[in-house]
């Protein structure tokens, strides 16, 4: 009884199987593995007693003949972040027109949950995986898919030195443009606030763990560069996971000698939890403070005010993870607007709304 | 070729085992599977080969005699909704604690989907599946769960007749209060905008398709009823899946001789498209038209302004199906607030803010 879950029937198994079909188990086995030798005869009789008891056919067995399960694997940071969801529609849209189900994991950006989750989706043996890697170093499960040539996409994130193909957005010039944007309006102390968790390591100011915030970053500093202000890295803030941690990090902003009049935010989630910092501070944007946020769930252009953004094709980047993906499984992918096969990348731009104005003193 | 996914390796097959060990193919499936007689030492020899060979282990026959995948299946309706991505939290963050997994499909709120899904979860041989149903009446399939004994459990809506344990959070009295206090404020017409697509399917007003909708509007009739105002059954309004339709439909509510004073958005996706609507036709709120919604996603307290809505518990929900799910597993629950055991149903309570005024005219 320890073996069965509580109030349900005993599974019907090979045994049952051949027991009504008169046949050996291993011969049962087979038939129903569609393996080895099995006469014609037996393989009817076996067939025929499979399916008056109901037997469920071992999806995992038949799949290691055909070769495929028609199911891809998703494994995405945080499923609630709109961007995950949104990224997460795209790539089913494109897997159930090309006849693929979609399976989705959800890490909570942690690097142990990740392995565990490629784990789990390697045992259901998905076709392929489409992973959104919480870290750029704790890498060796994902390279251990491709050293094994299991079909993988990387999902907003690259990489470095990892050759699997990565469906991202160039969002490197918009976050330039937002704070040539910012510059051009006097701002000089610009702070930047992810959820991202450093654990210290940078490098010259770059979190050394997630392209994708690696690559705002680098916006922002190229336009300071091109501004002539030399970037001071204490401005970049990590570790901003919920309202309180962002608010500490807003707190100690603010307490600087010289604090920042403008705040970029990594990700939408980030930017909500910066609205309600501001506003338990009575702090009003742009007036107090200019504000730009990355991403455009659809919130943003109703708040008060109304929010500047980059803003990213975020649907289309999940189409091209799954068609990626498929591409690699030789699947053929039909339907429109492909722009991964074409060597263009897909890039965020500048929505510009009212929450940049003037440095406050 | 066919069979093989291009540039994947073959896959290590029980023949490759079993030529290295030296052994016969019958004996390394029973080895590997673990079941039937194998002599210790062909076992190790089977094990050393199946581990040097990098052999992956049938996930799906070691779970035919455990009984067990430590898996949970969710089926959700729209993941770009934040409810699901917040609930689908809610599960996991119990899930992980008892030592499962959580594998998440997406519906797209229809049922046609819905089936694959519960046909890809058992395929998958989740141990049990949490399911938000797309429709009250194509319950065939999930009907066919109960009947196999197969552990499920409801999300977010109950279906009348299906003997399964729903994991509900009681929204009556809250939308009966918002109704109220709209009332109290001078409205008589306050229309309900729904993205449920009804295909005409209702009865004296209710939809019949999705039990959380049905109890929105029956806590608004609820609200209408005891203030002595006869319900408009024309001012409830479906399929507002997208901003062109909630804006066609605001349109026509806008038209009728005698239009809406207030309106009630059914979901925090539903909302945003009606403040899309609004704002394209210039109305205020409140001035112009009072605003309602159910959820509180973290967005509607910054918006202009901020709105009142029915605020639900959705992370302790999902905490509560995974809870029950793992009850009818016989798993140890460990973990604090365990509403679900209690019968104490979760409720929602109304946030009051700023988008609730007198009628305009």
């Amino acid at each position: 009884m320890a073996d069965t879950p509580a109030g349900r029937q005993r599974e019907v198994t090979v045994t049952d199987v051949a027991r009504l079909a008169g046949v050996g188990k291993a011969t049962a086995a087979r038939a129903l593995g569609e393996y080895g030798h099995v006469s014609e005869e037996k393989r009817e009789l076996v067939l025929a007693a499979a399916e008056r008891l109901g037997y469920r056919p071992n999806e995992l067995a038949r799949s290691m003949n055909t070769g495929r399960t028609r199911t891809l694997g998703v494994i995405v940071g945080d499923i609630e972040n709109s961007y995950f969801g949104n990224a997460t529609r795209g790539i089913t849209d494109v897997a159930r027109r090309a006849g693929y189900d979609v399976i989705l994991l959800n890490t909570d950006e942690n690097v142990t949950v990740e392995i565990e989750a490629v784990r789990v989706l390697t045992e259901k043996r998905v076709d392929a995986m489409i992973v959104s890697p919480a870290s750029a170093y704790a890498v060796d499960h994902l390279q251990h898919l491709v050293d094994t040539n299991y079909p993988l996409v990387l999902l907003d994130r690259t990489i470095a030195g990892l050759p699997a193909p990565a469906a991202v957005i160039d969002i490197v010039p918009a976050a330039e443009e937002a704070t040539a944007r910012l510059i051009a309006l006097g701002h000089r102390r610009i702070a930047f606030l992810s959820a991202l968790t450093t654990d210290g390591m940078t490098f010259h100011g770059l979190p050394l763990g997630v392209s994708s915030v690696a690559e705002r970053i680098s916006g922002m500093l190229a336009a300071l560069e091109a501004a002539g202000i030399r970037p001071d890295h204490d401005l970049l803030r990590f570790g901003a996971v919920d309202r309180a941690s962002t608010d500490r990090i807003l707190g100690e902003l603010l307490q600087r000698d010289a604090p920042p009049t403008a705040l970029v935010a990594s990700d939408s989630t980030v930017v909500r939890d910066v609205l309600a910092a501001l506003k338990s501070r009575g702090l009003r944007v742009p007036a107090d403070i200019s504000l730009v946020s990355f991403d455009d769930t659809g919130w943003e252009e109703f708040t008060d005010p109304p929010l500047t953004v980059v803003s990213q094709p975020v649907h289309a980047n999940g189409e091209d993870a799954a068609r990626m993906a498929l591409r690699i499984l030789g699947v053929d992918v039909l339907g429109t607007g492909d722009s991964a096969g074409h060597g263009d990348r897909l890039t965020a731009h500048l929505v510009e709304r009212s929450s940049l104005g003037p440095p406050a003193s």
